[in-house]
């Protein structure tokens, strides 16, 4: 039952040309091909066939899927058994591109998808002069709002997820917690808010000479509103990020790289809530929109847990 | 009367201590010498004395002077007559670790002083293992609020000053203007607002990611409001960006580099005002403070001009 | 039998005050604690005890183990009995801020220590005002010549590690491997030479712009020689790179991100060996020095292979 | 008389298309435009037409002409009349989109052009998406080989030049000298050598990031052994540099940027020859083509100094 680290979304978008254009042009993702109404991109050091599916929709833009990998297809039969012991409905399906899949969905509603391997195609990482924009490499992690964090973070962890920090008051429910399987920070993140829903799909950039690049050329576009936060650096995790708004509202994150943490003696970091001097080490908080506004899933209807209420810019600036 | 660039500026500060320990491990700065209540820095590559002069006072912080550089004395007597026949009233000062210096005051009341020399030091740009924070490089140029811009603009053109870029409506008197010298976008740059007023003096940077080291150490000192605005990118002068307040509140800009703009055939370059669509690339715009907050001039009243309504940060929030 | 990643390393030294000094200033590490005549340091981000540990030795420089985890102790009893059933000659020792450890050779006589824990210290990522020169961040990988690839590649692929490239041509034994097991290219790296000997050992640097800083810092400390190659690209793994020489003589690499390579779909990259210009993106071959010097296994003799013949950047010039 | 800075060059190449291409590609310049057998290019921040002509010729790869500005026209008045009063033999010529163009000789028979301004054309300097290989900015300096430096000297700070730094043994003449105008450290630099012949032309690249951008592209296009020497550190003028040469064998050289120099108290630094180990603060010394091969300029025989032997790699890996 051996998740490996988290893999790929599937996101319904307006208009399939110009979302293309923002992820190729923006966050700097290679297009590996088009099928119909569907779009398939990868980070450019990816082999895999897609770390990010666009489906045309005419409905409100949706998170169709977040995809997870198991090691080999004999775990992904482990994984079966477990979530279906646990009463869970796992089914086998097939999608295009990928070896066997399992459709699962989590205690909150999260649709999730997992499969031992893919179709490969050449990794890109040699190919310089066709770097764009932010020039995304690998899709790293998923964060979610969860009504619920506790009781996710024990959907996950009896599944293998460790996690490497949390936010919570001590001896108090977690308000947010970083669960990892590949050995950085982070694989999928929940924090609490109105959900399931999708907050961003965040993606590895070099540095932050290529961060900047996004934004950059979002701002030669036009599209310079779309920088919704950032650049800035992150308290848990450290990362240097900034968040993207694609054309349909679907939150990108590009971050450059995390610690290694995959050593048995290494204790879950706690971080106190609250305070933005803690979490935000410089700078401004973000903007509500950036707490607010995420993905809903697919005919999955999200709940407004009972106490929610981050500091905003907005709050920050009128305090 | 060849003025040749921004040289240096002299801050009162009310903790000489904390003050340089701010410029040396945030800004990055080299402290020269420290005599009495003064202390006298300047920036890794600068082979003079001083750029930055801080003075120790019990006082509400104040500018005490801005700092331009001639050529040879023979152009400041050249100044000096050109000044005196204008009807000001330049005076000769000796002034510790440089040549012969001229004080006069603009037609606004700014502190001005010029010299062709100073006490030479040696660089310490292959320092490497000293180098901290921002790494702050060189004085590059000064940012006033001027009660008139238009007016200001008059009077450093007769100086010799060329315009790089000025924010105006089209046939109307100007909102801001980039004035320059050693033939990059500035040395002097002025903007509508309470004045005068130094706004900021801003400081070079190798790159983005000195430039972000600056914030970095600025949050790991606790310091992580003092960023007041950015890390962003500059519609005129397109240069990135991030402003910091020091423990008094005097403001720094640490920026990389701009263009060159030497050539006779380089027109001003004009910008339409109001829009931060425009002005702003991306990211939002500065908040209230930035805006609003500014070092008064030694003995000088401000005067607020008649019209005075910058997009603020809050404003864009609430619009 | 979880190995996970590459761990730590164990050399002796002529001085320790000036390793320490070398390995602090100039590849960025951190210094743990010093007890008697043994230094342990680490990576700024690691939050183990060392992952470098330096002893003073009147002998010739040597180097006494390469450290490799396990994940948990359990894994470490399931290592014992798989090396004893294989006719090696697994030891239970002691080992000053580690878990229970394992001592073995491997089939050329590398001396290999296996543990699941070490004492814990904080990590020091967010300690910006303290990074200095190449900001070392984590050790990654070591890199062996070895007098056969073939037996070693066997040896290692038996306790699970994957090969993310190779260097032969088709159809015949490896002239070079590239061994993982945390998932990106590197973890152990084997290269046809006298051997069993220690070619390097690799840290991580956080981007190219510390890359530089660590080659700046040695040239500013009059150790502009110890820079032996790079900075340049690689062929395999695509890193950027620079290889530093410490004071006795070994060899330190510090080099940006890898990609990563974590799927069962992933196969082998093959590469050709002997043509420069299919390894070496761009640039020239190391100097002989670097293909021809290395650290020697104390207690081990070398040997030498039968063919062994590199492009050195003297045979490169000369031709 | 006042000459502002180095301007643009002129050069031969043999295929116009693939000249283009490299200099678009690997340096990322910008193509203002082609006429004929004549392609125009510039940097990314310039204003100016052109900063390199590129001239298709059936023949040996030439340089036809180093262009320098002056201020205003009147300033090239002012230039003909010194010139041809100390005996030289200054024409005025058209020259396509330039202002009025002055030719002149130097006296080692260097082909100069003089003029005061050009057509301008947009800055692309916020056209991020398009940055393409090392983002070269804007024309910086030009490197000659000369067989009397000290006479060459003398030409130029007879027409106002000043020497930053030079390099010459204790009271003998210089080996080189780096003369400016424009307040970095260099618009023209004499080495002794071979000449006159044009050794490099420079031009700025935004920071170490995209420095080595183009050597990934140079590899990635199988032009690796273009690069020819570095990255590495300069010990006169302290910037990272990266040597390429073009198809036709041309020398091109992406730099990050000076310190300025612009105060009268700035005294020459003087630097001693000879001995890598100070003007080349860390790795190898250049390979014998950097210091062998130049540019011939069209119909000036070079002519061999008394005494010429650089410190070579070969002879450095020899000793």
């Amino acid at each position: 039952m051996n998740i490996t680290r988290a893999s790929h979304v599937a996101l319904t978008v307006s208009d399939l040309d110009r979302s293309i254009g923002f992820y190729e042009r923006v966050v700097g993702l290679v297009l590996t091909e088009r099928e119909g109404s569907t779009a398939y991109l990868r980070g450019l050091e990816e082999a895999c066939h897609h770390s990010l599916v666009l489906v045309a929709s005419g409905d409100e833009p949706r998170c169709l899927r977040l995809g997870f990998r198991v090691f080999e297809d004999e775990d992904l039969h482990a994984l079966h058994e477990r979530l279906a012991t646990a009463g869970h409905d796992p089914r086998w399906v097939d999608v295009a591109h990928q070896g066997p899949t399992l459709h699962v969905d989590d205690d909150a509603g999260v649709r999730l998808e997992f499969c031992a391997t893919m179709d490969t195609v050449p990794r890109r990482l040699t190919h310089f002069s066709t770097y764009a924009g932010g020039s995304g490499q690998r899709l790293d992690h998923f964060q979610l709002q969860s009504p619920d964090v506790a009781s996710g973070r024990d959907f996950y962890c009896a599944l293998g997820f460790r996690i490497s920090e949390y936010i919570a008051r001590q001896g108090e429910p977690p308000e947010g917690v970083f669960l990892q399987r590949k050995g950085n920070p982070h694989d999928l993140v929940l924090f609490t808010g109105p959900g399931p829903r999708l907050h961003h799909t965040a993606f590895t950039t070099p540095d932050v000479h290529t961060l900047v690049r996004a934004c950059d050329v979002a701002g030669e576009l036009g599209l310079g509103r779309n920088v919704e936060r950032g650049p800035g650096r992150h308290g848990p995790g450290h990362a240097l990020f900034v968040y993207l708004r694609d054309p349909d509202g679907h939150r990108v994150e590009l971050f450059t790289t995390h610690y290694q943490v995959m050593d048995s003696e290494n204790e879950p970091v706690r971080w106190e809530p609250g305070d933005p001097r803690i979490a935000i080490p410089w700078g401004l908080p973000a903007q509500s929109s950036w707490h607010e506004e995420a993905t809903v899933f697919a005919g999955v209807p999200a709940r407004t847990p009972a106490s929610y209420a981050p500091m905003t810019l907005e709050r920050f600036l009128a305090s």
